[in-house]
């Protein structure tokens, strides 16, 4: 897998998208980040494991707290990947908008 | 799986990221799909199966030929959420001009 198929991996799961929903807001401990899910601190554990291998969440050095943190960089690659792609979500749009306001079209 | 995940866990593999890289030139065969890739045939039709259960690829209905298309709209989706993210990269980076514009910076 490379780096991108890693993070993109690690994003199709939607407990791990909820967790960076959470770090959005900024950061939290594990404790925090497990209570709205109803799901063991070592299931949320594992999914922070898969998080920060894909360089999606980073965790404090300090030894009694270490909050995971979210890291933006990998999801600025995905973006830059779906760019490639953008013209043709765009285009599917600006052809809709065209036949709508084609002329004789009535309501 | 929601259907983003599902969307994203399609696009974790290089293969079927190059698959839908061949298909933004244009419409193909599975044949023409499988002939850059050291790969068998039916490997191929089974990363196809994938994307078209992901609806990232259609194929046409001709019963001879088949031809699969880039469908883009899930990549929309995957931008639209990636979206609620941007200003964590581009803040980011707005913090990089600034420490490299402050005054009394020098070369």
């Amino acid at each position: 897998m490379d780096a991108l198929g890693t993070t993109l991996g690690a994003l199709s799961d939607p407990t791990r998208r909820a967790i960076l929903a959470r770090l959005a807001v900024g950061e939290a401990s594990v404790t925090d980040i497990a209570a709205p899910f109803a799901m063991s601190l070592p299931a949320v554990s594992k999914h922070l494991k898969v998080l920060q291998r894909a360089g999606l969440v980073t965790r404090g050095r300090s030894a009694q707290w270490r909050p995971c943190a979210l890291d933006a960089a990998p999801l600025k690659a995905v973006a830059d990947w779906l760019d490639g792609y953008r013209r043709f979500w765009t285009e599917s749009f600006d052809r809709l908008e065209e036949h709508l306001q084609a002329p004789g079209r009535e309501g």
